[in-house]
């Protein structure tokens, strides 16, 4: 089985970043961890900065991987791009996010691309991607 | 340990209503599958279709259990009285619900109480409370 | 046959308020004389100024009567738990309100029962009531 | 005693527009069957596509009928003209909508009519018409 | 002379929750202390989580009490049925709240129940009930 | 010299309508008046309730009169056709409203036709025909 | 085979308004052209004013002709009695505006009409009717 | 017989500023024209830039002045002080704006002082003072 | 002690307009009584219609007296500068209003002041200014 | 000639997704009849994901080609650098949806980039580029 | 060469106000180092908090001074009034604020002086005067 | 010292493009100029169409340059991504804009990355670059 986690824009500074708030694992020292919890689960990862690179890995993700782990980061409220990809492919995309977006600037609280998603799960900090493969494993 | 399952107004329909879509289990059932999951964990539960007894049921949970999984239905769009329930409590309150709410009517878009819960689950079906009671357990 | 009429807050206070506008009788009277009128037909009544009693009320007319008038007072516009209870039942609920809501303050413009109900009904006084009761018969 | 039945626009399609929705009865049809069901009532009935030619029937209506069913079809969203006109004339006027306008695009949410007129009646299907004239001729 | 103190949700964690903020005191203790600053007045006192039950006390206030004290907590900004209330009673209602809602959530900043009250008093914290008490007792 | 006056919807129930108002006077009373004190002016009258024979008279008053003052009552809110008129033609026109309409219903605060003319006139009654009469007369 | 051009308000005056702009040929002169290069097809035209007259022509063409083109000029923008029309006939109907509307005011952004129709094509002046002809030829 | 023209902010600039668009003359200039124009009347004027003064001002012509002529210049959009000074006093008050403020800025559109005053004349440049003068002299 | 009353626009006409409402008395008599009710206290009163005198008064305050009782009038609607000045000082200023603001017209229904002032009284009529000087005093 | 077809985000999977509703030709099939219809005419075809790379081919098309026929697919509604690139450049744009935007989504109904292309053509499926692309030669 | 630095209200308070925000500098003082740094040139200097005397100072320094240093304080937002004097006068402006207004409340995003300005130079402290002042200097 | 100009999509057509408005040099003839008055600053530069590399610029600048110049164009106003990047770095970003955006289309007056950014500066054409270069070199 093969589940591919895609990280947009600025999430290349976890760990680096507020570690107080985040941690001081960066994703990479996190995504260890997650493939090594899911054995028999081929776990692909991709970061962009680029909203088009999102759609492109989202159209690619379509017939090779059972599910999409779907974190758009300031995307998810602007792109009618990501979400019509989302839309066009059979693949179920599960949307993470780390904080609670309801709780920050109501420009936050829009999201074009959960309204298409399979789910959204949100506030649980990097525990979001956990719970996002656990339910994609057990669907498949 | 003891968490509290909170289900509003409606949700005492699971089951009998639309089967296609939710299974033709009802919540009862569900529960009873959950607690024999999760062993050393005494889940109470509790549904009513008064806001009112919403309130009191957060309050109540203060002090007396570790977690909360809560599913307002119909009042998570309404109720300043609930949201204020949350903040007032230390307990942590996780929202869960069932549908997808961004695919669904604009009026079930805004979430007054998903603002001030320690986390936001949807769109996962009935999978979403057992996926709010990892996060309690592993948390407390 | 049985209908059930349901009403919801400050309705009770019919009949002693305003008599100028809204005349000397209570709701009691004008029931007794709907009840009289509609021989046949069991009339049952519920006035009651709490949300959740309403969302159970139409919870449990379903497979009970054969149909609900509902006058939902302030919770018409205010409350997706009614609204969510309408949807979920299969017995046919028919909205009435005494005033013509549409020439009084703009936040009861909108109702969030009326869309869901089978029909609306309003400015006729208790007036509706009867006709309301007149379709239910009819289409039953 | 006599009233005006007065529909607008598109409504002359009745009958042949969408049976398995409104029946195959045309209006003409079911308003031979209102005429023979309220002997003593003259029913003028009138359907125009125009704006100012429902404008100038509620005028002419005006000291000659004792009441008029308006169903101002598009106009009721948009018409500041035929609003105008209920307001400036003695004659109840009382709103028919066969759908059940809430359900509908937002546009039709907002009835610039509606709230001049004595009474609205929506959703009932050509039944509405029935329920206004009873309620016109029991109000003479 | 009888006056009614009515709290609604939450108001019940006064004195527990957030001593800093509020002083130590429960709600009681500074009711007993009012009680026996106004001797001569009675003073009932409700506190309720359930949005109909402030509609119950209200109209059952009229004709026994000369004032009411309503501090609606989080029904003042969502409540068409406890404004209804106020409309439908003669015994002048004046609305308290411990903190300047302005300064707090847009979704504060709106009152249903405050435009029908004959007063507003806000930002005082608890002395807020004292001057609603002496306004209505000088009024009567 | 020619002007045309151009009355909309509703206007023609001037003088019977409402006398402690408006007058006792129709406006075609209002009108000989005028024309008697506007000597050697041609002033041409056309009412209609219909927005396209609005339109059509615009048009056709271009290359006629010297000016067309223009009362479009309920269509001055809604109608881009007469608006598009007034833009299409050279001929000046003069808006002129009987009553103040900022001080009515908020759906009375737009004039999509005034924007386009060469000025406003509103709330003097019928004298503001005069008021505009006398500036088209002294433009000319 | 048959198809209706049908134009609103205004549209009437092309040729002879700001020639600059639309040159010097008047719709009739354009429509000789069109004629005589669409040699199989019979090409009725009407123009009118009247918004009423747009409905009553569109639900003409139902069953007379293969396709309509329609410029609604102003109506496009306010008219739910011509949008009711589109959707209650079966030819197919497609919108035409000469100049680029999303370009001018903001009233002229949206659309009502234009939702219903089988397409829209603006911005290409006079030949934007070829287009929509050629498109309804090939459909056909 | 005495009438106060007063007006607001940057009115002191005519005739020096754009004077192909306003003509050379200075409202001085014209002023005088006005009082020759106007024999028997006493005409007061008052130019002020605070917003303020022309509170003042409005409340000390009431009792001394028969009719008050305002351009409130860039206040008539934002100032609610102003509108409470011409709703408190008795002295009627007609609004003259020079320009046609529906064809400028939308902030121009809203006036919170039109709505309370006797009448409103705007598009026709100064000649807008001249037909507010003869409007107040009747009305006196 | 020295507190200062400061008012602003219009509400020098009290006592002289509408004693029907109001009372016949001025604020001066009102002052007076005051006054004599508060004999350790030394009220300081100014009343200005002029908003930057608000500005100024407010910042005078500060460190001279020991509160500021504020009716900004209609500045409070509208003005960022008076609240500017309210948070740039440390004297603790009550906002009061003589009417309840919420049951009047929408654009009063923002305070742009009240959200920086230590508590907003209205509604009570001349004694809001009691009631706020008891707070100051007690609090200072 | 030259002219430079250029698709937006998701467009590349045109002929494989959902055949029932698109067909099932690929749009490079399409583009071969294109190519073979217009003989003199050397058609550019590209496509990308990137909103940057869309703002990149504009710019360089423009000395290049004669004319650009643009679906920017998602980004039609959020980008306001294709918009400025458009703006910037001399060569023609035409814009083409394949579907009816003002059927879909409200945050479909607004086009950035609509407003400042040469036209728009949408609806007509695949054969709007067709007619774009006809405009285009018959423009140049 | 003179430049005129106008504040608005509040902006005396600098210096006093929050030294550990704004250093404990006054304006005075800040005013003294410009003007021994900017020796060839005059530098006016004037503080108001009357929204009116802006506008007055404004329209003074046109023909007297070659630029302007606008800071109009809370005036920026709802001064209608000190837009019109910008744009009515030929001197150059060019606004200033000390702190980054889009990062404080919403109603500080608007500016109604801004959009008429030469340029806007926004959250530099008051080093922003110095920017603003090079840039007149350099433009005479 | 480093800094860095980071420019958005179109920036690149600077120079060629309405040299009437931005005068003939392009932005490299004008950095060169920058660079030679800045003598003791290494300027580096980057031009970028793409949302995504103004992103992954901003992020890199971190730790390398004292300060970022940024002018994002149209990401200025859509870009959630840009302005996520510009909170998570340590070095201070000015956001730089040529032309007075506030003059221009509404959509242009909403920054996104404005209120993150240490200052803003716009309408001065490119000076803005020099202006903003100074402010980074002082407070470096």
């Amino acid at each position: 089985m093969r589940i591919l986690i895609l990280n947009g824009p600025n999430l290349n500074l976890l760990g680096s970043r507020e570690p107080s708030v985040y941690g001081g694992r960066s994703f990479e020292e996190y995504l260890a961890e997650l493939r090594s919890g899911f054995m028999g689960v081929t776990i692909d990862y991709l970061q962009t900065n680029l909203e088009g690179e999102l759609v492109s890995a989202i159209q690619q993700a379509d017939g090779r991987a059972q599910g999409v782990v779907l974190n758009a980061g300031g995307y998810a409220h602007t792109s009618v791009a990501v979400r019509d990809a989302i839309v066009a492919v059979r693949v179920p995309v599960v949307e993470v996010h780390i904080s609670n977006l309801l709780a920050r600037e109501p420009f936050r609280h829009v999201s074009l691309t959960g309204s298409v998603c399979a789910g959204s799960i949100m506030g649980f900090g990097l525990e979001g991607y956990r719970m996002a493969l656990m339910h994609l494993i057990q669907r498949a």
